[in-house]
């Protein structure tokens, strides 16, 4: 009997694909002329014979909003889990953001955690009843982890990952997983096993990677909070592209054992667990939910450092912010420069010291990364993606290319490792002796990129080799008249070259409606004070979120009104 | 011109053992019949023509009473110095155990410490005018850091390391630097640079190792403090086999910057810098010294948890200890076995439960260790010691031999790196079931083995796998009496079947003199709380420690009754 023909990649991808689409109710399913037009931000509120206005409030409303609703019997986890499924839903044919629904079993557990309600009087934990979405290489009981690899269309998760083991226990209700790119390693969401997610606000750029269904979900409304992973700028970028309150905490401080993904058990430079989310109190929820129960006793890596309930309240009146406009290798494009110059002012007429950071060691450490994130080669990426069986997408092509080419021994790897303490140190050093409290930088040389043109990520990884948190923030979107400053730097290399005429094909045009978002890093393992900077930032900008937040919720500021009335 | 001859390692060996002893003013070189016999721990009592009473007195005081008295000015940091100079010079020719002396560059030190207490009226630091001798792998600035290779015989410290630059600043006065075995990985403290270093108390046996120099040292009160290593067992082995106290602490929680030696940048398995001293205090006096300032800035991979204040006042009343009398691979020796039944008794009449510890996991984490030890398939250390430039002293030969055979690829590494977390994980989630508040085990399969006799690590280097803190402290000492029990466990394999032989052949007679001590074992990060089980610990067994405090300081018992007079 001959051997049965493997299937081919295409047909694996087709199934998937239609798996995940047949998971959608048909009532559901909304006509393609809405899907037509570069931001489908405002798709749910074009619908409103699948989404009421209540749902519309609901999905628009902070994670911590809802669990003291659903407490406070306003509204009951079904109710929730429902609007959030139909949006995640209609997210879903906006931007191609999910890998796995998972509508019905969340709609059972909601009734179930309900019914917990009813009879008892009080929430099963501090979750009770809230919607997560997963980033799909997180493992979940009974679902696939697939890195966006052909070859794991279908590998088992084998338990929960301990984040989800400890966020289903405090109640959270898991509705759906959300796309990751082919091998994890990209800023920005495409796999031949998922296709290509894209940026809800203009679907030609990328809602970035490789948390890139997240964040697209996310903004979307889809979910209220979502679990994403950052070794280079994962969560941290894709939360940039689109929006949101993104953090990425040091090593070892969020639990992060159960993840599937290529070069499992290598530690030369460690990945994150983290929040994904719509405000800075989600992104605390989060935090102090997923340490509440000290789960270093499964996850003996982790920082036995509880969750302290630092806020803005607790610093210093005056604080003393470095800024980098720069890193020095790649300029940052000028609506992101334009953030920064306004929260630099906000800071500064808020009394706040702010002193410039030299990037002086950035470019050795990004050299170090890149080299830590191939220690083999690439050898394991380009075994698993051969040319027949799951061909490399476009920027992983790119990548395996640029990047991939050095194959180390040991000793090369233990010399690396040296390399890496001595810069941190270095950086270390000069953080000490600038005083500073936070470092004010881009999230990205660009805004939400094309799609294809994610490719620097120095902006993020740096704080991943030197092992520092770092948040993102809203602050403006893309304007018309964005342009670059008078007297910008001389091109400051290949990659600067390359990033500047990226902006330059279409100038703000190619980047409409792309939020923009700025990061703020903080001292390691200190990521509540981290935050209570933040809070501070948020709090000078606010005049400014809430233009933003009127472009990007409509709804929620009429009902609030109306509820008010 | 024909090149010049390189040297023989036998010609370098000499120069540096007799550049030591010319360090030594000849007033306080002894009559070589001084040195016979077995025990030379009361050599300095033996010797009244170069040390008066008092200095007796100081060099067997407390590092932490050493400093109240220099504070109270009723000492002098350089009579201190001077005492500890004397007394290490005599500990010295009693077991070799110094690899450079800093007698003259110490006493002119302590002396500008003595005018600025004059002219200030306070001390510069918490440790000021302390004598402090530091292993000699760890850099201390213009010394050298040889790690007992020949090649590096001269190599010098390019900086203070951490501990010695946060020590320095404190006002420690570094008197001598301590021996280390060749390449630092043996049990035992044997290179061709220095020789053999032999335990005061018996000197067939060893001081242990690779800190065997320090344990040595201390043992003989040549130094109220010591700074050693450990990672397989290099504090805890040779303070067990001296008597003495030793804590091995956490990865990362007390500054390890700075230390010269083979597989640098090697982080599969990490080692720890820590105390080695007579005493619980002066452990906690190292420990809260090092952490005061926040070292975190200058060494980023520590983890900033600052020193707590927690003692054996803030325990529950009656805590649960686990207790392993046998790892189920070798078997200790009887007085060790004793040791264990008498602490179990003394604490259950205090009334803390007592329940035994299954060594499950036991075996597969020293399995793991030992590979990790030797990625390279010791190809360094091999590299390192050719036959004729630094042969191997047998008991490296024999490491090499039997340990160190297979070189790892780096996908290799990394698997080994997710074994190390799943068995982590594992002995983790037994012990939080277990819910004991320490673990009391033996230190060694023996008391202090004799001269290349310490074949055996599993004791200690489990809790390097596991990266728990590990403190060892004084119980007993070999009696006559000490024999197997009856119905002694049948042999469990080979290396269980050569210790039982290393104590058949020669029985208590062999071990006459040893010092007994046992190990308390914690959780990860909570060093503060295992030390203060310890205290408990140290409660129960006050009357014992006496006895044993007789034995070991009979000056300091004589000198307290008069000091009382």
């Amino acid at each position: 009997m001959a051997a049965a023909q493997p299937l081919s990649w295409q047909s694996i991808a087709a199934r998937k694909q239609k798996e995940i689409y047949d998971a959608i109710p048909s009532a559901w399913i909304v006509d393609k002329s809405l899907l037509v037009g570069h931001n489908l931000t405002d798709l749910p509120k074009k619908c409103p014979h699948i989404m009421s206005k209540e749902e519309l409030f609901i999905t628009e409303s902070r994670a911590v909003d809802i669990l003291s609703r659903i407490r406070a019997r306003k509204w009951t986890s079904y109710q929730v889990t429902l609007a959030f499924c139909k949006r995640a839903a209609l997210a879903h044919q906006a931007t191609n953001c999910l890998a796995l629904i998972m509508f019905d079993s969340a709609l059972e557990e909601a009734k179930k955690l309900d019914a917990y309600m009813e009879k008892h009087g009080k929430p099963i934990g501090p979750l009770h009843g809230l919607p997560i979405s997963v980033k799909e290489h997180i493992y979940l009981a009974n679902t696939p982890a697939t890195s966006g690899l052909i070859s794991w269309a279908d590998a088992p998760s084998p338990h929960d990952a301990l984040i989800c083991k400890i966020f289903r226990q405090a109640g959270a209700v898991f509705h759906v997983k959300t796309t990751n790119p082919q091998t994890l390693m990209a800023l920005e969401t495409h796999s031949n096993l998922f296709g290509r997610t894209s940026n809800p606000f203009n679907t030609s750029l990328t809602s970035g990677g490789s948390s890139g269904g997240e964040s697209a979900l996310v903004a979307m409304r889809g979910s209220p909070l979502g679990i994403g992973t950052d070794i280079g700028g994962s969560i941290r970028g894709p939360s940039g592209f689109c929006g949101g309150w993104g953090l990425k905490a040091s090593v070892a401080r969020i639990p992060h054992s159960g993840l599937s993904g290529l070069h499992a058990g290598m530690e030369n430079i460690i990945g994150c667990v983290g929040p994904m989310a719509n405000s800075l109190a989600d992104l605390r929820l989060f935090c102090s939910v997923a340490l509440a129960k000290e789960p270093w006793d499964e996850e003996p890596s982790l920082i036995d450092i509880p969750w302290r309930n630092t806020t803005a309240a607790d610093l210093p009146k005056r604080l003393r912010i470095g800024v980098m406009f720069n890193d020095c290798a790649v300029l940052p494009h000028p609506p992101i420069t334009r953030a920064l110059r306004h929260t630099v002012a906000k800071l500064r007429a808020a009394g706040h010291e702010i002193v410039e950071w030299n990037p002086q060691h950035h470019a050795s450490l990004l050299s170090w990364i890149n080299k830590a994130y191939f220690l083999d080669g690439g050898d394991e990426y380009k075994s698993t993606l051969l040319q027949e069986s799951d061909p490399p997408v476009p920027i992983i092509q790119w990548l395996l290319d640029s990047e991939a080419n050095t194959r180390h021994t040991i000793e090369e790897t233990w010399t690396l490792n040296s390399t890496r303490d001595k810069l941190r140190t270095a950086f270390s050093l000069q953080w000490k002796e600038a005083g500073i409290d936070a470092l004010l930088c881009p999230v990205n040389a660009s805004c939400a990129s094309a799609h294809d043109e994610s490719k620097y990520w120095g902006y993020t990884a740096v704080f991943n080799a030197t092992d520092l948190p770092g948040v993102v923030f809203p602050v403006t979107e893309v304007r018309e008249t964005d342009t670059w400053e008078e007297g910008t730097v001389p091109v400051q290399g290949e990659k600067d070259a390359m990033y500047r005429k990226f902006w330059d094909e279409g100038g703000a045009g190619k980047y409409k409606d792309a939020p923009v978002n700025l990061q703020l890093v903080g001292k390691r393992l200190r990521e509540e004070r981290l935050l209570a900077v933040a809070e501070v930032v948020e709090g000078c900008l606010k005049e400014d979120k809430q233009s933003v937040q009127k472009v990007r919720n409509p709804v929620q500021k009429e009902e609030m009104v109306q509820s008010r009335l």
